[in-house]
Order: structure tokens, then sequence, then C-alpha cells
């Protein structure tokens, strides 16, 4: 559960009831963890529904804050403005294994793609977990991708586990942290969520609700790594104001202490369960409903907000771990005696 | 009027009653024109409606095909999807003087901009005209935009007037050109027209409907100059979608002959006149309708068709003009007797 | 071989050598084709040169024309403004196999990757070959991306060869094609040259150096697939200048006939082989050569001619192909007469 | 003087003598600025070099953080990767005047420009001081944009002058501030430096240095404004690498506070003094000189601070300032006693 003490604020919107992506209904987070010994690593999907993603489509938009990194999928997102799969997260070396996994989840779920209608856009995103995982072992295989996502429900845990258990986040032990906010706009009540796999931030440079903290870590390095931000929510927006709101991640990214390393892979995928878009031509002209861009303003406090809050939310919720060649990253709470019991 | 020969087609659509781009009903284009020995210039104008852009925005969308150009006013299309403001044309230095003009008017007939309201973002492009005219004598002051603007009507002059004066193209006597078309989607029948500003393209390039025509000019030299579109529809299009579509204007210009030179400032604006946006939060979810993705081949097509044959009829429409130091353009009719009677 | 008869025209550049990609130094191409009834198929690889692309990258740059598309590793191209690997080119569904093969392949050579060094990036482009070829029996193993590896080499056969086995280009038999022009800046020759996996255009479109081709075939369609286009050159040119080349691809194709489809994923990658730029930090400054904007017109137009020929060449050298439920793709010379003894 | 009490720390660099961007060699800032009753504006002018920048241009790029602007000239920036004249801010109405001003200063030193030379692209960025100054009278004019040029120096005042005089920044006087940076490459000293001219952010949400600053003022209101960010360096930096840099300066602008609205102009410039590129051809091929990706994370690290710095340097700077409708936006020394003291 992603509560977090009020000593820590971040912003001045409210939290929704898990402070967890799933707080937007119908979104289901599931882990598949590997820990042993030199393998440290993982698998994690975040299912946007229960229904067919292919079939009907989410409005989408994706931002590249960095590009060093190997994601795959976000062309088409980019283009079509639509999310049509699950999004999965893994290790850099086991993107062709999870999307072998995925394709034939969406094939199996989906036969008329690449039978009858075109084939179908798989989002798989990565991040270079190999300080505390021996990532050329590639262990992750198909199956696991699978496991990953039998275990997906809206209760999901934060911290080093599935994708991110192999993760580093400025010096300390990162992974997948995730918070939530809820507000009203035109009388009417909208969630918003954020994701983030963390594997950022150089140890020097942390930044918890203002509050710069002291890390003398060995694993310190570059600010290099990668950090795939995920945001959902409910309100209806056009894939063109999505895009403008995942441009909003990095403020929250900033915010923690990032100056988005040269060798980072930062990317930010944003969709919509409002407005859903049919994979068939409806034969007809579709009426959507939108929110008026004279409203983005809370939307983008509340993207800050929530990135913010995953990231440190990760940190908090990280247990420390050892991993290959006997190195250890450890966890926010056993460095700094202040973060001892934010978290309950 | 825009009626080309059937000797020339431009792909399969039907052509529009006037075949130029104020077939979509509400547009009016104006010109004014100075021809005085080495002044070769002018001013035009595209007014998307009878009233207020600014008090209802029309969604829209820009695409940069080489930004080799001063146009002004595209960085907000394009973050925020949506056309505020007529759509002027003049020269390179004219700019300052027209936007001028421009930014008068529409504070004049919307006078909450910059008092109660965000100011208005109004946009002015441009070619080099410098062959024909002598530019640097800025010759355009802002109340010949405004005579510009009173001059705007649904029939308008293609060629060798207003901002197209002293314009070059492939050689010859460029200028303005249009094409419109009209097709029917889900049973309804809609319009796109295109306007092109055409100032670039070398000698020897030049196709006419896949004949390359052989133009042994003088004034030849690399594909510099610039070429300025706008493609309007009535059709209910996203921002997202406008942008796709204006991306295939490139496919038009290509078809003309050109590479699109290093020193050219080719840029597309793409409007639609369905689903405008009120300046005024409505306070409310505002519904919209919009095609299928999957109807947008028909757009793209006639996106490019149009822009084709737009800058053909510019060619067939220009007179030979003679400017800055006796320097000559001469019209494509002067120097290939094919194409004396394919226009009437 | 790339040769055509000089009845067809493209520009006015003069040729290379084998009028193919490979004329640019040290490239080299190989294919591995599936041939057997339902399934046409296949893998192809550019291999850019005989050294580690990952400890020397190639400056490098990425159009996308339109991203209806699933390639994989073009964001950190795009980012970094290098390459680091050979370019893979299969069916749409075998990318995770042909993209494990290319990392082992990587790996292997460059042991270092994932290890002291960063992780690789590996670049596996696509076109749906599923008109003829049963594309979800993914019948393409790691092993055969290896063995078009091994097949790589400067002279390639063109057509209905590697990926290119069951593409389908305007309603004919689509597939690999190339050509290259050579031409002189500042005293010193340069060879760029194109190849493309043509899998784009809708039957009664296809525009043969200007003269439309009327193709009456019943596997018309909407203007759907894709194109895979890259363009190589041993000309010193900066990630940003390979950027801007890369962008004129698009005009080749439109002269071919293509109103770049809606779900098409229209993809231009460029790289160039001088000034190539290490993987460890060399510790110093370093010292590059380029060639001055101005002279980029010559490059911009070499792009232009090289991918509107290598589509062209595509279908003349293209058999026809019979394949997935006895459907039968013609080839150009089957059509029409014209076409017969064109290339030799 | 941009000297700020230790106090307040802005990452681990070491600050540079005048720490203003006028520390990077060349650079002169110049202000011209009208304080009357309902007028509070001005024009600033940053010149980077006493030579022509026409003549030798600068390698440069642009980061759109939020296009909601009317800026001029980023368009060719963007294309070219390269800047040309010196850059002009003021407020939103005067751009025309101050455009008409440059365009006449660069013709005037750079005669060749529009004749025998291509025509010259002159940058003019501007916020709305709407709230402090009667924007509408549109006071500036062109004399006033000589005046500023005249005026520049390597010593200039930051906070409500020139073009700063009537922005607002978080509730309180906002307008120019400045910061730079010293650091080591490869045993050879750097330096970098930030400017800008701020005009954003909403009351609640400043936060200095890591603390959130309680500021309970009327003239709050959501995020709207804009910020102008230039940064210049002396390093040796590609425009693809300056490209990336510049997007770094969001993280700076996120950390005071700035969720980045919704009506917001948010626009980075940055370039480089080293590696001139000439305006005519030279003939041959140019040899130039950069650092390695390797290095930028340092850059980045500069250009994170020095953003930062550069807004709060603005708030500490400028003095409490009485306009338009008797409106008074305070200085933040007024409104909390804890930066009373931190200016020396």
């Amino acid at each position: 559960m992603g509560i977090i003490s009020e000593k820590l604020q971040f912003g001045k919107l409210e939290k929704g009831p898990r402070n967890l992506i799933t707080d937007v209904t119908g979104l289901r987070v599931g882990h598949f963890t590997v820990s042993a010994g030199d393998i440290q690593t993982g698998v994690t999907v975040l299912m946007p529904g229960l229904d067919s993603a292919f079939r009907n489509k989410y409005p989408a938009a994706v931002d590249v804050i960095n590009g060093f990194g190997k994601s795959t999928g976000l062309l088409q997102i980019e283009e079509t403005g639509s999310l049509e799969s699950p999004i999965m997260f893994t290790n850099t070396f086991s993107i062709p294994a999870v999307q072998q996994a995925l394709l034939g989840y969406m094939l199996r779920t989906n036969p008329e793609s690449g039978s009858s209608e075109s084939t179908v856009n798989t989002v798989v995103t990565e991040c270079n977990d190999g300080y505390l995982n021996d990532i050329k072992k590639m262990i992750i295989r198909p199956q696991d991708a699978i496991r990953a996502m039998a275990n997906a429900k809206a209760e999901f845990a934060e911290g080093a586990v599935g994708a991110g258990r192999g993760m580093k986040c400025f010096g300390l032990k990162g992974g997948i942290g995730s918070a939530s906010r809820v507000f009203e706009i035109y009388g009417k009540r909208y969630t918003l969520g954020a994701f983030v796999l963390a594997n950022f931030g150089s140890a020097g440079e942390l930044t918890v609700s203002g509050r710069r903290v002291s890390v003398s870590e060995e694993a310190d390095g570059p600010d290099k790594g990668s950090c795939i931000t995920v945001i959902a929510t409910d309100m209806p927006l056009s894939s063109h104001q999505l895009k403008r709101c995942s441009r909003r991640a990095q403020n929250g990214l900033a915010r923690t202490g990032s100056y988005t390393g040269e060798g980072s892979g930062d990317i930010t995928i944003m969709f919509s369960t409002a407005n859903r878009i049919p994979h068939k031509d409806p034969g007809r002209i579709t009426r959507v409903e939108y929110i008026s861009d004279r409203c983005l303003d809370t939307v983008f406090e509340a993207v800050r907000d929530t990135v913010e809050e995953s990231v440190i939310s990760c940190l908090l919720h990280a247990e420390s771990v050892t991993g290959r060649d006997g190195r250890t990253l450890k966890s926010l709470k056993d460095v700094d005696e202040y973060y001892k019991d934010i978290l309950f």
C-alpha cells in the first residue's frame, strides 16, 4: 500500500484511496520476481483494463525526456495517439522474451490481429538492472511474463519487486513506485495515478520533498540507468492533451534530484481510460467528450506530484538487496533514520 | 477561377466547384499587390471565417518540412492544436509590418485579448521574393495588410498577385495557387482545399502531372525560396489527425519536382472548420465528433492531390513579370506551348 | 545487380558502379529466405562495416514519415545521433526472434556490453507480409537471422528475397530494392546509397519515373503495409545534417505514387560511415570534419533519386510469387509489357 | 552582480566570477526600461559577441517546454542548428516593433543579407507583462530596442529591469535573472551561463533551494505567463548536443516550483561560442572539435543548477513595483524575512 506519513508532502491535491495508479478504475499491476544470488530481476505488467486493449484502444501519448533506451512500441503510440496492449517492464536484455510473450498473449486473446485485422503493437519497456543482476544471463523467459500477467491485481507491491527487483535509484535500492490523486473538475471527480520503474539518479543528488538526503554510497556514479513512467487517468483527455500532460512528468523527476543523465532512458507513457477507440471503424462519426484546455493546470499539478511521490514511495518501500558479485543496494530507510517510520 | 483542362490529372477525387480553398465554407482570400518597377510584392490574407477566430478557435496543426523560414505564430498552433487568427502571407522582411497590422486588427475586433483574456497568437508567413522585388525597401506598410483583409472574398485570383507578386517557382513565375476536392465519408460530403504561396524549386526539376518540363531559364539555381501551404477542410478532424494529414503536403510538393532545398522554408498549416474551440472555458465537458482514423487515407489523397495541383495551378495562372534590375520571370505558358490553352 | 535501362531516368546524378547501397564502402547485405507454400518470408541484414558498430558508432538519424510500425531501436538513434548495430529487416511478428539473435550476436562480438560498458541498442525493422505469408506461424527463428548475417556481401539480390519475400507494393510483388549515386563536392568524390524494404502503395497509384502504371490487381486496397528505407553515405555529415537529409526520403517515395497511408510504417534511417564515434570516451576533444550545409542540396537530390529508384528497382527485380491461401502477387514485368526488357 | 549568500545552494559546481551569463566571454546584456504609472515594461538584448552573428553563426538549439508563446525566429534555429542574430526580449505585443529594429540593425551591419546573401533570421522572445503593464498601449518603439543594444555590457542588472520590468513570478516581482558555472573537462576550463526572463509560477508553489516559501499574495492565479531561458557556453558542443542540454532547463525550472502551466510559453535557447559557423560556404570541409557525449552529464548539471539559480536570483534582485491600475508586485525580500540579507 502506498501510505506515506504526512511528514512528507507532495503538493496540495488529495491522494486517492490506495495512493496507487490502480486507483484509476480497471487498472491492475502484476509482478514476477526472480531473486537468487547473482540474479535479481523480474517482469512487471500494467494491465489497463479487463477487456481487450486491441479492440478498444486507449487514447495515449509518449514523452521522451532522454531516449537512451530500448523500449519498444512507443513509435505507434506516438503516431496513432493510442495504446492497444498492456505495458510491460523488464530488464534491458529481456525485451525480446517479454515481447514474444506479450505478442503471443495478444494474438491468443485477439485472434483477428494479423489475420483479418492489422498487427498489434506491443509495448515493452526496460531499465538496465546490471548493477545487481547478471543481466547477460537473460534469465527471463516468455512464461515469466505470462505469470506477471496472471498476478495482476489492483493491490500491488512497491519497491524491489518484479522488474524493479534489481534497480538502483540515487545510489539506493530502487524499483517500483506509485501514487495517485483525486480532484474535481466541473463538479465531477477524477483520478490520476503515476507508476514508475525507477533506476536513475546519482547518490548525492537525492531530494525528498525538498530535503537533500546525504547518501554516502559506494554505488555512486553518474545519473545513468533510466526511469520509465506511466501515468493513467479516467479524465476524458485527447491524445494531444495527454501529450502535453506527459511532458510534466519531467517536473516530478526533476524535483527528486535528477538532472536526467546522458545515458538514461527516461520515458513517459500516459493514457486515458475515457473515450476508448474502437479498432474496427464504427462506420460513423464518433462522439467524444473532452475537458477544456483551461483545466489542464490541475492535471499538470497532479502529474508532477504523483511522479515525484512515486519515486520517493519506491525508495521508501524498497528493502536492501544483495545481488551480483555480492553487491548490495541499501534501502533509504537503512541509510537515513529520518525515513525509518515514515511509511506505515 | 481554378479550372484546369482535363489534360492534366491530379488524382482521382472530384474537384470542388471553384477548385479553390474557398470551397470550404466560410473561407475568404484577399490580396494587396504592389507592382512598380523594382518593387514587385504584396500581402495576402486567408480569413478562416466571418466570426472571431480568437473567440472560437479552429483545430489546427503545423508540419515543418524544412524550417529555413521566419514565419511567426507556428509555435502556439503546435502547442495548443488551434488557430486563432487569420493567416497572412508576405515577403520575408515585411513580417513585422504585417504582424503589427494583424495584431491591431485582432485587438480591435477582440478587445478582451490582452485585457481580461490572454494575448492573441497572430500567424504571419513569408517567402523571400528578393529575385524580382527590392525586398530591403520594406515597402509594405501595416495599412496594406488591412487592405488585403478588406479585399477578402471567396473568389480570388491565383498567380502573380498579393504576396505572390514577386515569387519564383522552378525558375518560372510563381505565386499563389489553390485547388480543392470533395468526397463522401459515411454518406456525408466533405470539402478539402489547399492554398500555396509557391517560391521554390529549381528550373530543371519541374514535373507537371508526371511530365518533366524543360525550362532553360537564366533564373535557375538551387531549390531555395520557400513554400507556404495551407490546407483547410470542413471535416471534423482532431488536431492530432490534422497533424498527420499535414505531413502529406510534402508528397504533393515532391510530385512537382522539389527535393526540398536546404535554404527553403517549407511549412504547412492545416485547420478544420468543424469542432470550433471556444476561447472561454465553457465550464463543462465539450462534446465533439471525429472521423475514424480508418478514413484518413482519403483525406491524405486529397491533401497530396490538392497541394500538387495548387503549385501547378499557380504556374499556369502566373503571368510573366519584370521587376528588380530589369529581371524577368516568365510564365510557364510562355516557355512551353503545351500549357498555352490548358487553362480556361 | 541494379542495372536499369536508360529508358527510366531518376534524376541527373551519376549512378554508382553497382547501383546498390553497397557502393558505400564497407556495407554488406545478406538475406535468408523461406519460400514454402503459405510461408513466404525471410530476414535481411544490412551490415554497416567489418568492424564493431558498437565500439565505433556511426553518426545517424531517423525520420518517421508515418509511425504505424513496430521497428525497435529507433529511439536511441534519435537521442544519441548514432547507430551501434547492424540493421535487420523481417516480418512484423518476427521482431522478437530476430532481436534476440542480433542481441546475442552483439554480445558475443562485444562482450564488454552489459558488463563494463553500457547495453547495446539493436535495430530491427519490419513490414507486415501477411498477404502472402502466414505471419502468425512465426516461422523465423533466431538462427535464421544469424544465417542472413553470414550471407552478407557487397553483391546482393533485389526483389522477392529475404525480408522482401512476401512483401506487396502497389498491388504488385514488392520486396528489396536499392540504388546509389556518386557526386563530387570540394573536389572529392562521395557515394550515397539507398535501400528499401517496400511493402506499401495501392495498385492504382504506381508512377514509374513520371508514368502512371495501370495495374488491375485484385490485391488492391488502401496504401497499407510499410516502407523501411535506409540511406548510407561516406560523406562526413553530422547527425543533425543526416536528420535533415533523411526527411527527403519522403520525396522519393511520393514520386512513386504513395500518399503515405494511415496504416503504414514508413521509416527512414540514415547513417554516415565517416566520423565514426568511439564508444569509449577518448579522454580528449574529438576533431571531426563536416561538409557545409550549403552543399546539402546535392545530397538531398541524391536521397530523393535513390529512394525513388530503389522502389522501382524492387518492382523490376521481384518475380511473381504465390503464397498464403494460393494468393499471387505478380511482377511488374508480368503486368506491363513496357517493363519486360527494362532490366538487364 | 549575481552574488548570493552561501545559505542558498544550487548544486555543487563552482560559480563563475560574475555569476552571470556574461561570464561566457564575449556576451553582453543591455536593458531599456520604461517605468511610468501604468507603463512598466522594457526591452532587453543578449548580444552573443562583438562580431557579426550573421557572418559567423553560433551552433544552437531550441527546446519548447510549453509553446504557448509568440517568440519568433525559433523555427530556423531548430532547422539549421544555428543562431545568427542577437536575442531580444520584450512584452508580447511589442514583438513587431522590436523585430523591426533588430532586422534593421542586422541589415545595416550585414548589408549583404537579403541582397547577395540570404535573409537574416531575427530572434525576438516575449512574456506577457500585462498584470503590471498596460500592454495594449504598445509603448515600445523600434528605437528603444536599439537603445537596449547600445546599453549592452558584460556587467548588467538583474530583477525588475528591461523586459523584466513588469514581469510576475510566483505571485512576486519577477524579471531578469542569471547565474553561471565553471568546470573542467579534459583539463580545460569551461564556462556555462543561464539567463531567464521569468514570468511564471503560481504563488503557493515557490520553492527556494528546496524550501517552500509561503506567499500570501492577491496576485496569485494559475501558472501562466512564461519563462524564456537562454543558456550559453564556451564548450565545443554540436547543435545535437546543445539540443539535449537545452532539455535540462526544465529540470531547473521544475525545482523552483513550476508545473509548467498550460498558458505558459516556456522556451529555452542554448548556444555555444565555440565552433562558429561561417555564413559563406568556405569551399572546403570544415574541421570542428567536440566534447564526447560521456562528458555531457556535467553540462546537464550546470544547466539545471544555473537555470534554477537564475530564477531565484531574479526574485532576490527584483524590487517591489507598482504599475497598471495601482497593482503592486512585491519583492521576495519584502514578503519573507529569510531572504532580506541573502544578497550582497
